[in-house]
C-alpha cells in the first residue's frame, strides 16, 4: 500500500461539486438549460474569444509564470501595484494556496454553515479545524463570524460578499466595520467572485496596506470565462508574497491568460452582461412567483428561490428540474436548503426553466 | 502580520524557473529562438488547434471536473481503466498533489542531485527531507536511488526516464528491475514527460496493479501543448484514488481539455513531430561539433551539450546565447552544469542558434 500521510488517510474522497457533465452522463442526454453553476451563459466578450482563438496555435509555449501582462493590466484597472496581485487557477486554486499558507492541524478557521464548500474542502485538506456560524436572514452574519473568530483564535475567516448560495450582500460599510475589528492575527478572505453584479456600494474600498484582508476576484463569473480558470487575489505584499512559496508557478493556461487580458479591456461587454443578468433575475423571480414561490433579492448572477417548505421538498423540486433537463443546484445546509438556486440564463434557458418548474413542483408535492 | 504556518515561514520564496518572458522583459526584446524550456516549437496538431479554437466560445462553462472524455480516450489509448488515470494541471500540478499525499515533515524523499527542481520545490513545500544521489555517466543512477531509498526509508523516489536535463535514458529492463526491487512502502514516481521521443524499448510496460509506481505523462512536450497545462498520471486505483482527496477538481482548463482530446487522436502529427525532433537533434549536434563541443546522446526533444569545461564556463556560454537572443537553459548541479541544454527547434530557430554559438563561446573564453 502507498504510505499516505496520516492527514491524507483521515480525509474522505470528497468531491465538493458533481459537475453537470456527470449528471448528463447519468441522464443519458445533455441538459436543455445549464443554470446550476452560476456560469455566465452570455459568454466571454467577443474580444476575449478572439484572443483565445489567436492564442490556440501558440499554446506550445508555457504561459508566463509571472502572469506579468495580466497583473499589469489588473494593477492599472484597480489602481494598485503588481505586487498586490497574484493570479491563480481560479479562486478555487487560490483558496487552496491561501489555506495552505495559514492552516495546519490545530489551526482554527471560521466560515458560515452552508457557505462555499470548496473552501471547507481545503481547510479539511490541510488539517484545520473549521468552526461555523449560521446564516442570519439569508445572509452571512459578520458579527457572528467576528465573535466566533475571536473565540477560537481563528487564523482565517471566510466571507463571500455577495454571498453564494443565497445571493445576498452586505453594504461596504458593514464589511469595512468587520475589517476594522478583525482579531489580531486573523486574515479575512473576502470572496468577491460576484462583485460585478452587486449594487455599487457593496464592495469596500481596496486597502492594500492591510495584511489581514485578501480579496478574491475571478474571470469565471461576469467575464464569462469559468472554463479558463483565471482568478486573482488582491492584498498586501506581505500576504500576497506568500503565494510564491507554494503556488504552481506554471499552472495557469496560456490561452486563458490571453483571454482574461482581453476580457479586462472589454468593459462594455461586462456592462452588457450585467444588464442581461438583471433582466434574467427579474424573469426568474416572476417565474417563481407565478408558482407561488418567493425569489430572494439577488446581488449576483443567480436567484435563490425559497420553495417554502423544508430541504426534502426543495431537493425534490430540484430533482424534478434536473429530470426535466434543467441543471440547477441548491444550498447544502438547513434552513437555507429550503431553497433552490437558479443561474441567470438566456431567454431560451429561462423558457426551459419556466416550462419545467410547474411539473417539478407538482411532483415534489406528490 | 499574517500568521503563516511555521513550515511556510521556513520556506524561501523560491521560483523553480524564471520564464523566458521575464528574460525578454529584462533584455528589452523578444528572443529570436525559444529553445530553453523544451517546448515543442512544432506546435500542437492542427486538429488540436481547431478544437481549441472551437472551445474558446464555450469557455463560459467550467471544464468537466472528472475530465471524463479525456480520461476515457486515454484509457483506450493505454489499454487501462479510467480509474487508473488522473488528469491535472500539467505534471507540475500532479507532482504537487503526489507529494502532498505522501510527504509531511520527517518523511524522506529521494531524487538525483540536479534532477527536476519543481519536484524538489514540492517536497520542500510539504516539509519533506530530500536526499539526493549523484548522476552517473550523465544519467540518473537507479541503483544509487534504490540504495539511498532503502537507507533513508523513503516514501517517494523520483526518476525521470528519459531524463531532463541530460537527455539520457535507461532501457525498460533497467527501470523494471528497479521497480521489482523497490523498498516496501516506497512509491516510485516515474516521470515520462519525454517518453514519446525515446527509443521504443525505453518505457517499461504499464502495470496498473502495482501501487508502488506512478507514471507521469503530459501533453506539454510531444503534443506541443505546454501552455494548456494538461498532464496525467497512470497508476493503481489505490494510489490514483488519493488524488481525489486533494486535487483542485475544477482546476483544468476547458479549452485545454478539448485540445488534449483532439491531440490524442492525432497520432500522425505526433509521429511528424518526433521525426522533426530527430532532424533537429542531429543538427544541434552538428552545430555543437563545428565549435568543438560534444552533444550528448538524446532520448528527448532537447540536446545537452558538453561545453568541455566547468559550470562557470557553460554559464558564460549560456549567457552569451541569451544576450544574442537565443533562450536556452542548463543543468543546475556540478558536474552536469558543464553543459547547456538546447531544445529542438525549427530550421530558423537553429539558424539563430548556429549564428549565436561561436560568439557566445568566444565571449566565454575571453
Amino acid at each position: 500500500m502507498p504510505r499516505f500521510t496520516p492527514l491524507i488517510d483521515s480525509l474522505p474522497a470528497a468531491v465538493p461539486f458533481v459537475g453537470p457533465e456527470a449528471q448528463e452522463r447519468a441522464l443519458g442526454r445533455p441538459f436543455a438549460a445549464r443554470l446550476g453553476a452560476n456560469e455566465s451563459v452570455f459568454g466571454p466578450a467577443p474580444e476575449a474569444i478572439a484572443a483565445m482563438e489567436r492564442a490556440a496555435a501558440e499554446v506550445w509555449k508555457y504561459g508566463d509564470p509571472e502572469n506579468f501582462e495580466l497583473r499589469q493590466a489588473l494593477a492599472a484597472h484597480h489602481a494598485v501595484a503588481m505586487e498586490n496581485i497574484v493570479v491563480g487557477a481560479g479562486i478555487d486554486g487560490l483558496l487552496g494556496s491561501l489555506v495552505r499558507l495559514l492552516v495546519e492541524p490545530e489551526v482554527s478557521v471560521v466560515t458560515s454553515a452552508g457557505a462555499y464548500p470548496t473552501f471547507n474542502y481545503h481547510v479539511a485538506g490541510y488539517g484545520g479545524t473549521l468552526h461555523t456560524v449560521p446564516y442570519r436572514d439569508n445572509a452571512e452574519d459578520p458579527e457572528a463570524l467576528l465573535t466566533k473568530a475571536a473565540e477560537v483564535e481563528a487564523a482565517l475567516i471566510y466571507l463571500a460578499n455577495p454571498d453564494n448560495p443565497m445571493g445576498s450582500c452586505h453594504e461596504a460599510g458593514v464589511v469595512q466595520s468587520m475589517i476594522d475589528r478583525l482579531p489580531q492575527g486573523a486574515v479575512l478572505c473576502l470572496d468577491e467572485a460576484y462583485g460585478e453584479f452587486a449594487p455599487a456600494e457593496t464592495l469596500p474600498a481596496l486597502d492594500m496596506e492591510n495584511p489581514q484582508v485578501i480579496r478574491m476576484r475571478t474571470f469565471s463569473k461576469a467575464h464569462g470565462m469559468a472554463g479558463a480558470r483565471i482568478g486573482y487575489a488582491l492584498g498586501a505584499p506581505r500576504l500576497i508574497g506568500g503565494f510564491a512559496k507554494v503556488r504552481n508557478h506554471f499552472g495557469v493556461n496560456r490561452v486563458g491568460q490571453a483571454g482574461a487580458l482581453a476580457a479586462l479591456g472589454a468593459q462594455d461587454w461586462l456592462a452588457h452582461v450585467v444588464a442581461q443578468v438583471e433582466v434574467a433575475r427579474e424573469r426568474i423571480a416572476r417565474i417563481a412567483a407565478a408558482q407561488g414561490l418567493r425569489a430572494l433579492p439577488s446581488a449576483t448572477n443567480f436567484v435563490t428561490i425559497d420553495c417554502g417548505r423544508d430541504g426534502v421538498f426543495a431537493k425534490a423540486v430540484l430533482e424534478g428540474l434536473v429530470a426535466r433537463g434543467v441543471f440547477v443546484r441548491m444550498p447544502f445546509v438547513a434552513p437555507e436548503n429550503r431553497c433552490i438556486r437558479v443561474s441567470a440564463g438566456t431567454a431560451a434557458d429561462l423558457d426551459a426553466f419556466e416550462a419545467a418548474l410547474p411539473g417539478a413542483i407538482a411532483d415534489a408535492r406528490a
